[in-house]
């Protein structure tokens, strides 16, 4: 694996890190952190490379976020992290969109600032429990309303793992109203290419110098890959070994978890 | 409109009418019969044209269905129906397939016969109040478990009215599992062309001598002209104005109402 990387990692300058299935992995109970990633934070702190979370988190706003994770004992800030549900204000305001929100209740003050009266667009998010009949038939409604449909998904994620196990995930909500509305969702978050240019822009660094860390093939590596980073695939998390035969992605290197990556990347400079 | 149906009429020996929107409109209050059709019913029967219902109604097993219909003056047997349950049985019995069922509460009577222990694929219907976050995910999981997941929908359908409002149907559920299990639904219903021909062959008729009768332009009119046959659309139901500029699907006549297809269609007898 090193060599694999020898010939680009000495150019790193920044690491975005996922953070669910990379740093820890959730639950109902909160969730448990992955052996060594607390750790492996530190030392990427400590090494003077830049570092940003970029997360399709949408279950907590990014406050709660980073109280449960420091409570796991990682050394992380709010401003510090790239998440959808601030990506999507930044693009409510500047189109002048007025949002009708089918998002988790924990998310809602996210958008505290924004005007929701009279809504002209649909912001879908990971709402769990709030993917009700009647939730799902209301945002439906307000989309078929619209005399041409504005629908912002955060993430576009299929299913993920919980302790109590497989649950459906935003982007087959996005489906479903995608075919009722005949309409295509933007897509705020990872995969998008926007999401990750925001977050390299905010640490700073380009494409070529910034390295992707993150659990899921296509989200994370081929949505970095997209943007001209370098992407590698841990093998925590949501990762299956049939990642490793995808038809269409293909990481810079796999590695077996965060502090493997860590270790591997730190020799490199 | 009878000069346009001129040539082909004559030949007609049986017609397939879809039900809802054609002979009722529906509601939660049981619906109400769109005027002239139940008297246009009783003259099909008595012109000997061959005459069946063709629906994919999935709320309600057959008889609760036209339980409702000869309540509401029509003369319509079990017999007579074509509906997507009973196709989906004959397709689980012949390919020995132990359902998993996401349908309405009514329609499981449907499946009585049916061994369904230890599941090997998935029915989705209109289960409209039973489209619950948690009967998604356990939809779900029994696909995603499968090493070939075998996904049939009775429908594809978009969305439907009721009297309080749209309402999603089962297409947008089946778009949700699809993405997510990346599995391709096999459609039991209309447009697919196995429905309407299995009501050719209950009504003893080819498809060049049968016209298709229905609001819908794509599931009614477009499905039954794939497999041969002529479609009117009716102004009744979910038609629009915008149907008749479909890019794809162009009836072979409009007709405002059943009543007036029945008309033009026995003068040309």
């Amino acid at each position: 694996r090193a060599a694999a990387m020898a010939g680009w990692a000495r150019a790193v300058r920044g690491l975005l890190l996922d953070v669910s299935g990379v740093l820890y992995d959730g639950g109902a109970d909160g969730g448990v952190p992955i052996a060594g990633s607390a750790e492996a934070v530190r030392r990427i702190k400590a090494s003077g490379l830049k570092l940003r979370f970029c997360t399709n988190e949408t279950q907590a706003t990014r406050e709660n976020f980073v109280r449960k994770l420091r409570a796991m004992g990682f050394d992380i800030s709010v401003a510090e992290v790239t998440a959808p549900a601030p990506a999507a204000c930044r693009i409510l305001r500047e189109r002048g969109l007025r949002p009708h929100l089918l998002v988790h209740d924990d998310l809602v003050p996210e958008f505290a600032e924004i005007d929701k009266t009279n809504p002209n667009c649909v912001v879908l998010g990971d709402a769990a429990e709030n993917f009700t009949y009647a939730n799902l038939n209301e945002a439906f409604r307000v989309l078929i309303g619209m005399e041409k449909p504005v629908l912002l998904s955060l993430g576009r994620g299929r299913y993920y793992k919980e302790t109590d196990g497989l649950k459906l995930d935003v982007g087959a909500y996005m489906k479903a109203l995608e075919y009722a509305c005949d309409v295509q969702a933007e897509v705020v978050g990872k995969p998008a290419k926007r999401f990750f240019e925001s977050a390299l822009v905010e640490m700073g660094v380009p494409p070529e110098q910034a390295i992707m860390i993150g659990d899921d093939i296509v989200n994370d590596v081929g949505g970095a890959q997209r943007c001209g980073m370098r992407a590698l695939q841990v093998r925590t998390g949501k990762y299956r070994p049939s990642d490793e035969n995808h038809p269409d992605v293909k990481p810079d290197a796999y590695v077996n978890n965060l502090a493997e990556a860590v270790d591997i990347i730190l020799q490199q400079l």
